[in-house]
């Protein structure tokens, strides 16, 4: 890749917003679960830019997602560690950074991810929000002790 | 919105792809959709850029996307006349736009929605691809008679 062609890139990666949350340094092709985790899926209202794979020097590869007119809670800012941990989050108030901060793992996640068990008291018309504490071995259901190990975006609700 | 935003804001939408496919004038909100559409979900290699809900004077709000170093074929691109009519394609060669096309809805879609028919033969263990006709209706199954009469992005397996 050129000098110039780099640049470019760089530059007009994805619209500037006034107002709203910059993910940045999402692992390489994580980015459309991260809009996932987020709640943001099909058709959508949100004003969304997400570029994905664009090359970084800390990263070798990373996406980047924008969201205009929202601010993330931090409840929805950790989540996105479960699948990006590297990720960092820009608040974004009139075109300056107002808050910078990084994602950290929740001990708990509620209502997130579904139950593979189908004999989980989750997964019955019981009025239960899935319910895993997530552990370095994976998520762990609290109701039953599955173990989700892989793919966790796979298991959104 | 000011004069200087409003061109910001077309100025900086997503970054230029050197090769690829440019698909605009997508129905606003319905990016994550098409890109459904064409197989790519979930953790993904390829390089994309997407704009959701951005002013446009034709269409009020319009969603884009790029996909650098891909160019689609008819096949796929006419696939996003299911949600998406009034999309155009481009495909980029060295930064120049070579190809522009509309799309054409499809008479037939074999093997890109499940018939929500759970009796129909294409849900079977069969060796039988999904087939559905399009028609002013909806998707008819050309097996079992099933009308998929919307939310066709739902149906996408």
């Amino acid at each position: 890749m050129t000098n110039t062609e780099s640049a470019e890139n760089e530059g007009l990666l994805v619209r500037r917003i006034r107002n709203g949350t910059v993910i940045d340094h999402i692992d390489g092709g994580e980015a459309l679960n991260v809009v996932k985790i987020l709640g943001i899926t099909g058709t959508t209202q949100e004003s969304l830019s997400i570029a994905t794979n664009v090359p970084s020097r800390d990263m070798g590869r990373k996406d980047i997602v924008k969201l205009a007119n929202r601010e993330l809670s931090k409840e929805e800012v950790d989540r996105i560690a479960l699948i990006s941990p590297r990720a960092t989050i820009n608040i974004i108030r009139n075109f300056k950074v107002c808050e910078k901060k990084g994602v950290e793992t929740p001990s708990l996640i509620e209502g997130l991810v579904r139950c593979p068990n189908p004999g989980c008291i989750s997964n019955t018309n019981e009025p239960i929000l899935s319910k895993f504490r997530v552990t370095p071995k994976g998520l762990h259901c609290c109701y039953c002790d599955w173990v989700i190990a892989k793919d966790v975006p796979g298991h959104i609700i």
